[in-house]
């Protein structure tokens, strides 16, 4: 062994030194208390997973084709799911989805890494909602990209705002690559992009000659019937990234998830996508293509939107109830996640132990504002825990945060 | 729709502009053709895939335990298997292992991916075996590090060119950050690093205050029973990235993985892994962990050894039978590879179109080598075909390349 110490930090890579923790996941793994209600965790109730099918399949698919699903397969994913996603994307209003512009994923995370890694030199500019999700300001981070926060209202981002942000950088010198955005039901505000936005969103791309990264985990998850949100990728499909999942519709723990793209970058991305994984899981692809063929994830979405609009329905309830004096929040219309802003002053962070204390846990929303701001905003996901559960734990929180007090109501 | 065309290449990074096609993959994927004997494709068997069993497995952990297998995981991956990937490594002499060390990869290519991100700034050296596996060359490039070559001769990597190439690089001022090894039946050469060598090349990381990335996928496939290679991070743990597979001896198609590093560098692996695809398929990952748990694995080792000796000799009796004149080959212990080098000036590449149309397939050997050598050379694997077809395409081979003619003989 050698006498000396080894200086790992000055071995490391720019982007080693500086790797951030995801405040999410590190709160998630704090929280093993069974009596801990967590609004923290933004994944989807194990109650909805398709046990018995899932099990079925892929027994299935390891038996009848085992030498396919068990060896080496191609990088962008086989041509059967690829085709099949593509038809889905179709659905969705993307006209020009075709399995050359398809490359799965393993999970939309590695879509946000790869879009990152594709597209940002160090110091180039990527423009952020006002909150945005942490797993892509991550990506983002670690390709060393400069975020620049946009502001966000009831309609989504603020297209005033980021055309002078926009314009502001590039006359400072700045090379502005792409606007990181989730259109529909967003992580972690709830909030959708209006529809007169998305036009002048895709138009601002084509003025600053930008790409659009967008983020549409939520898309099936809008409670309202029949509601089937616009795409940027079907207005403007050369400027779009398109990032889709399964993970929110079907199980997270396969992690294949798919991207669709110009081909131009679909093409790039297959070979970054090489040089991360290889590819992602053969059995996940297999099992999630027999969920789609065999109609298992179409036929259960009228089910899942109302499963999680009972959940939204029954905190927003409780907010109502119990929210503290001076409190705002947003009212989703879909996916998994409200915003509750607090009386300018608080800190949501600083209330966090003693909220677990108490048996409630939720996310300070200040990791997901790149630009510092959110002190007082929490990040409360309805998707995990039962109506009443999610009841009892606003209750608590309003303890916490010295909101109103009707605890013998609950 | 913009009147102007889309400069996509001028909107991407250095590193999305400059990617590289994985020759293998490349080929692998041009390779439709039932008539074509491959010899390219460095995958295992088929017939080893333990089908029913892994059916078993993988319909069972999601009818007990579907709540936690399809749910998102740990980045780091689940304890239990942290745990018994430990215990393995320390049965390969490695007695640091511990949960603290090892985070799960989706496969050793992530692992490849996140130890030169980790590792490298652009322009950073890395040095490599000529010739080294294409994949962890790819991952390195796409970290944008200057890849400089070490020769190798049938005992491995060359300590004495090694030192004397690493200072050479410090005295131009070069940070050498790491030395990118595979000491065991490496791909694509065969070849193991010798006993004596292997306390050497620790001692020159020592010396010269580097890390080694060991990539040890075919660790468990030495021919000769009981033959247990001592892995450089048995030696040197502090020194050592040490990846490791289930690809050789269960399925490549799970892609769960695993590295072993010092805890401070497991800790950046994590992060870094968060950041990239948030965890590997936690399916796949209790897939594994059963198959590890039940003795599956271990109990299939004695016979898979057999196996692929049984190709191996195959291809090595065909060799000497039909190899053209002036060729040498390299004779493995273990693994699944032999690295044929053809008489000075003879071009591997440009006869691959020629022995495709004569029914066999390989890998030119020139992407393998950093220093644009080994024209001359081709990667023969022997993992996928039964040994008369192995024969039968040497003898192919032979004749394409003007070998000793036996036609009549196969």
């Amino acid at each position: 062994m050698p006498d000396r110490e080894i200086a790992y930090d000055e071995m490391l890579s720019a982007m080693g030194r500086d790797l951030l923790p995801n405040a999410i996941r590190k709160l998630t793994t704090l929280l093993g208390r069974r009596d801990v209600i967590s609004l923290a965790a933004g994944a989807p109730s194990a109650e909805t997973f398709p046990l018995e099918e899932l099990a079925d399949i892929a027994a299935r698919v390891i038996r009848s084709r085992g030498q396919f699903v068990l060896q080496y397969g191609p990088t962008r994913g086989p041509q059967s799911l690829l085709e099949a996603i593509a038809d889905m994307l179709k659905g969705r209003g993307i006209a020009s989805a075709a399995p050359s512009r398809v490359v799965i994923t393993s999970g939309s995370q590695q879509g946000l890494d790869i879009a990152s890694r594709l597209l940002i030199d160090p110091g180039d500019v990527a423009m952020v909602e006002l909150p945005s999700y942490i797993g892509g300001i991550i990506a983002l981070h670690n390709a060393r990209a400069e975020m620049v926060g946009v502001r966000q209202d009831e309609g989504g981002i603020v297209i005033a705002d980021l055309r002078e942000k926009i314009a502001r950088l590039r006359k400072a010198g700045r090379r502005v690559k792409c606007v990181y955005t989730i259109p529909n039901f967003q992580n972690p505000s709830g909030v959708s992009l209006a529809i007169e936005r998305r036009e002048q969103l895709v138009a601002a791309a084509d003025e600053f000659d930008l790409l659009i990264v967008e983020d549409d985990p939520y898309f099936d998850l809008a409670f309202a019937e029949g509601v089937r949100p616009q795409p940027l990728a079907a207005l403007r499909p050369d400027r779009v990234i398109y990032l889709g999942s399964f993970s929110k519709v079907l199980a997270p723990g396969l992690r294949a998830a798919y991207l669709c793209a110009p081909e131009a970058l679909a093409t790039k991305a297959e070979l970054a996508k090489e040089g991360a994984d290889l590819s992602t899981s053969v059995l996940d692809q297999a099992i999630v293509l027999e969920a789609l063929r065999s109609g298992l994830i179409e036929k259960r979405l009228p089910e899942l939107r109302r499963f999680y609009e009972v959940r939204c329905r029954a905190m927003l309830d409780a907010l109502r109830r119990f929210a503290p004096a001076g409190a705002r929040w947003t009212e989703p219309a879909g996916g998994f996640f409200i915003l509750l802003e607090l009386a300018a002053g608080q800190d949501a962070n600083a209330v966090l132990t003693q909220a677990i204390d108490a048996g409630v846990a939720y996310v300070p929303g200040q990791p997901f504002f790149v630009d510092g701001g959110g002190a007082n905003t929490l990040r409360l996901a309805y998707s995990k825990e039962t109506p009443e559960k999610l009841a009892e734990g606003i209750a608590r929180l309003s303890r916490v945060l010295g909101g109103r007090e009707h605890a013998g109501a609950v």
